[in-house]
């Protein structure tokens, strides 16, 4: 990879102008404009058409029955069942510290407020087709919504000519999700999200996608609640001398390794560790079956950036704000006040990325594309709503009337003041 | 308004209607991609051209200086910063109370797993012009901002030709907005969303405004956050035989007078209430300045329906799933547990509306559209991200490496089963 020596200031600008590259698809939005109003207007039938039109699949039903999915669940070795059931525990003891407590206060007298935290009634799940099948992203999004109490958990994938992906089937079953259905691009979200005689309304839709469910997710956004819009893959490690640079080549290249506009960032302050990562890089990426799009990777979006102190690591990693970022130095949990933007850190030199990916029970579906900024992992919270409450007697209103209609008239709202002094109209 | 009588199964056909209609404007989008699009470029000097397009108004600075603010706060009346004053004093302790705390897990040998829980860098509140500029809004909006550790509050507002509205930045000053730019539509959104040579760049954008304000929201969304798009005001009453019909009429006004979209609704089991309302409603709305808005909205948007029982009232209430909820029955808060879908809900014969519009300190900035169904009020959660980490020791890797390379080479990535074993190479 390239390797950028450089004051911080002229590094900024360079991670500022990746950052802010953010495409405008106008022909992709109008064609999804369409498929949504149809799917609206015409159902099932719509759906069937697309599925027909885009993945050359003519469906009698959409849904996936029982014995497909435990005939999936049958045929998946026990290793991967055993390992899924492994990262079933550990994403599940995390995501319960999550869960989040409603309140109530009655502190003064004849007042109550409070704050009801309350599950969504349905969710849904949108799984991408092929070799973007990931069984480990279904328990990082039916997890969550599992123990944030989502009574009807809906998954929809396209179908597949060879039948669908046995492992992700088996994940399926092994989070609960409660239906499946075989559609797929921008008519599966709007399936979701308006409902169709077989695919239910949902409240909110999760999961990635190709620029067409992207698109589709953002415009039905009002009409349902969606996840954060997923970009390509990023990892950033900011590594010292001590760091091993086979192990820092090889986490660059699990990231590189998804997709061509994927991005691994090494930030260093070590010259030499640089030169030897990323010569480790050009050796060990030949050896990978995915050598093409991880090379891709590496040309068009990862960098190798040294810097003159380990401070200016994290100054200029949280300008980026990466989906993952690894602290491979001595003591890492000392730095976690600098990490100020990240979607999920992994620290010291044994906490490999792949490690979260699969195991360690943080969510893998988090922010992209300096999105870091301001979202957060998919968690519990994603799957709650907040109802607010207050209950006065007649006398704790009447101790705070004045102040209600006194804004209410500075304001201009006349019925607002009204409202209050009806009570006392005796 | 008018009174439907008919079985539960029908009324919930007319809500489903009503809830469904989401309009497609493509011209608005248009021109506002274009303004976004010439605020990336030309930065401050699109936005004075656009402030002399829409607002006739040449502005030479964009930054409202202290001592405006200062003097506004001073030509606002004691009453009313008496009023803010307490106002944000409920405020205050009320959000308090939904602040989340960051978790650390140590409870597995080697490994530590945890949620760090930090405050956005910055935010920007947008504040509709005209009579719409709320001072009680701003409380809302920038209460959790402060609460949540937020450093950096910008204000924008349209520019007025007789000057900003004093209450508004006395409110501002009271709670705290940091800086004020009187920019306004979508040429303010785009600023704070990509900042210009005078505003700055936000991590998110809170704010109501109007079709231009709300879908520069919507296109930004993904480059900063923003809180939902809101609608227009809805009020949903739940009211039995032991309710005062002219205190349900005055509380159905309290939010027709918003708009003539606004959304005022009354449930009974009891039709003489019923009629009694209607006919309260059409007597009080004349005695009201903004009357020709309230008739607007009870005749477009307004209903009274009546149901065979209690029950039924919640069932169809959950359909709506209105901004503001009044359960008007005795005993009100035995009812919380039915209440599925609402933003803020007022409990008892006392509590009404405009209470929480003010002064209660649950937050006023609440899902509308039928969209309680999956959104919250603002709170402080609104205003934090969360970033996970793990550590683990090079032995606790070692017990789940199996795990996790079984699961990568199913899902056939390569380098991430080989990044974990690249640790024991040796």
């Amino acid at each position: 990879m390239q390797i950028i020596e450089d004051s911080l200031d002229q590094l900024l600008k360079q991670v500022a102008i990746r950052t802010n590259a953010v495409a405008n698809r106008e022909e992709v939005e109008k064609s999804v404009r369409e498929i949504i109003a149809n799917v609206i207007k015409d159902g099932d039938q719509a759906v069937k058409m697309y599925e027909q039109k885009f993945d050359n699949v003519e469906l009698e039903s959409l849904k996936v029955t029982q014995r497909e999915i435990d005939d999936a669940y049958e045929a998946t070795d026990d290793t991967v069942i055993k390992a899924l059931e492994l990262a079933k525990a550990n994403i599940t003891s995390f995501h319960q510290m999550e869960v989040e407590d409603s309140f109530i206060d009655a502190k003064k007298k004849g007042v109550i407020r409070g704050e009801k935290i309350a599950p969504l009634a349905a969710v849904g799940l949108y799984v991408p087709g092929g070799t973007a099948a990931y069984p480990s992203s279904i328990l990082m999004n039916v997890i969550p919504a599992k123990i944030a109490g989502v009574s009807r958990i809906v998954m929809v994938t396209p179908p597949q000519k060879d039948g669908l992906n046995k492992a992700v089937l088996a994940a399926a079953k092994i989070a609960g999700v409660d239906e499946i259905y075989t559609v797929g691009g921008a008519q599966a979200i709007a399936s979701l999200a308006y409902g169709t005689e077989t695919v239910p309304r949902v409240d909110k839709i999760t999961g990635p996608g190709n620029v067409f469910v992207a698109t589709a997710k953002k415009q039905v956004f009002g009409q349902v609640d969606i996840d954060m819009i997923a970009g390509p893959s990023e990892i950033g490690v900011i590594a010292g001398s001590q760091a091993v640079p086979s192990q820092v080549a090889a986490d660059l290249l699990s990231q590189a390794e998804h997709d061509k506009l994927a991005r691994p960032i090494l930030v260093t302050d070590d010259r030499s560790l640089a030169e030897a990562v990323s010569k480790e890089m050009d050796r060990q990426v030949d050896l990978l079956p995915r050598k093409e799009i991880a090379k891709a990777a590496m040309e068009n979006e990862g960098f190798i950036a040294v810097v003159d102190d380990i401070d200016d690591a994290f100054t200029l990693m949280n300008a980026v704000a990466p989906e993952h970022l690894e602290v491979q130095l001595p003591d890492a949990i000392e730095y976690l006040n600098q990490i100020k933007n990240a979607g999920s850190v992994f620290l010291g030199f044994s906490a490999s990325e792949p490690l979260g990916d699969y195991l360690a029970g943080p969510n893998h579906i988090l922010p992209t594309g300096g999105t870091a900024r301001f979202f957060s992992p998919l968690g519990v919270q994603d799957f709650v709503k907040r109802t607010q409450f207050v209950s006065y007697t007649r006398d704790a209103l009447k101790k705070e009337k004045d102040a209600i209609t006194t804004l209410a008239r500075v304001e201009g709202l006349e019925a607002h003041a009204r409202a209050i002094e009806s009570r006392f109209d005796d």
